[in-house]
């Protein structure tokens, strides 16, 4: 497949987002412009991101909702569910395992960890936090399909070695650093600090 | 100003993070190969993004590290403070309110507004939950530099348009809704649950 960009699979999210929507309200089909509209941006934006997945709707009758939908969730690798697992049961961690737009998309947290003697064996959102030191006794090789890594920056790339170590093909990084991992590991980075620069940048830039 | 990608200002954050660190340890230069092997990327890149922004350093003796931490603060709008106002006191807002990430760069919570008469009056960090309500009287125009959104979905866009229109020029938005905002405000929104489809898109398209 094409190296697509990070821009387009993320506007395909949003698509999908509004389809299902517009699912629910029991439409049958939708125009690329009705697409556009709702996602801020332009129909010819909509039928470029969606043509590099192949063919999809008739030209003058618009895109099939259900169907697209479907070809969307294949896409985006939402036809199963993952198990993801927490590393680190700081305040963003605690926020993180009680936020449901995770679940709602496939995504369950089945454990949390922690290296903390205080946090380890509370109750969370159901989950009692465990030693991270079991992480492999706990959980066989492929038990975990994803990390989200709520650590300090220090322990950020000890922590992901293990990870890696055990099987974990993806990486959500909350940690301030750039993490290395082999190529068949996806990790990707937020840090909400340089959100704000986006717009402090933006602001100075005008 | 040329129209610069996103992607180049992110790196340019990194960048002036590591110079940060660098700067700390007495470093006078840094080659743009010692940039690039931090943060992931290659020297060319390095050179390509500090390009747009005019010359730095020499050729052969690398860039001078004080100059260009003080440039970069400059370009990406940091040599100020920002008051930053957080609209909505639920699980992600306290976690935000709580983050020094925000404080170490700059960007100084001041306020936290909420709707919910259960929540108001409550103490977060030194700062009482203010009434929504009274976001105009307890701030004149121009105030609030920022705000960040964790709002509900439905709230988002009325919030916005009243922040808008009480002079905020930018929103960091975790609401899952595109937000629309006149020309000269920008917005940035962040969706944890995308960034996980993220993920799942490069697991699924092996």
């Amino acid at each position: 497949m094409r190296k697509v960009a990070e821009s387009t699979i993320r506007r395909l999210s949003l698509y999908l987002r509004f389809l299902e929507e517009f699912e629910g309200q029991g439409m049958a089909t939708v125009s690329s412009e009705s697409l556009a509209s709702r996602g801020g941006t332009t129909s010819a934006q909509v039928r470029k991101d969606l043509s590099f997945f192949g063919s999809f709707g008739k030209r003058g009758l618009g895109y099939p909702v259900p169907e697209l939908v479907e070809r969307l969730r294949a896409i985006l690798g939402l036809t199963r569910r993952y198990n993801v697992a927490m590393i680190g049961a700081g305040k963003i961690g605690s926020a993180l395992v009680q936020y449901r737009g995770f679940r709602q998309r496939g995504f369950d947290i089945v454990a949390i960890f922690d290296v903390d003697p205080a946090k380890i064996g509370r109750e969370w959102n159901g989950l009692t936090i465990l030693d991270i030191a079991t992480l492999e006794s706990e959980f066989p090789q492929g038990g975990i399909d994803m990390a989200v890594l709520v650590t300090p920056a220090e322990a950020a790339q000890p922590l992901t070695d293990r990870l890696v170590g055990h099987g974990v093909k993806a990486i959500l990084n909350f940690a301030p650093v750039q993490l290395v991992v082999p190529e068949d590991v996806v990790v990707k980075t937020v840090n909400l600090a340089l959100e704000l620069e986006t717009l402090s940048y933006a602001l100075a830039s005008r």
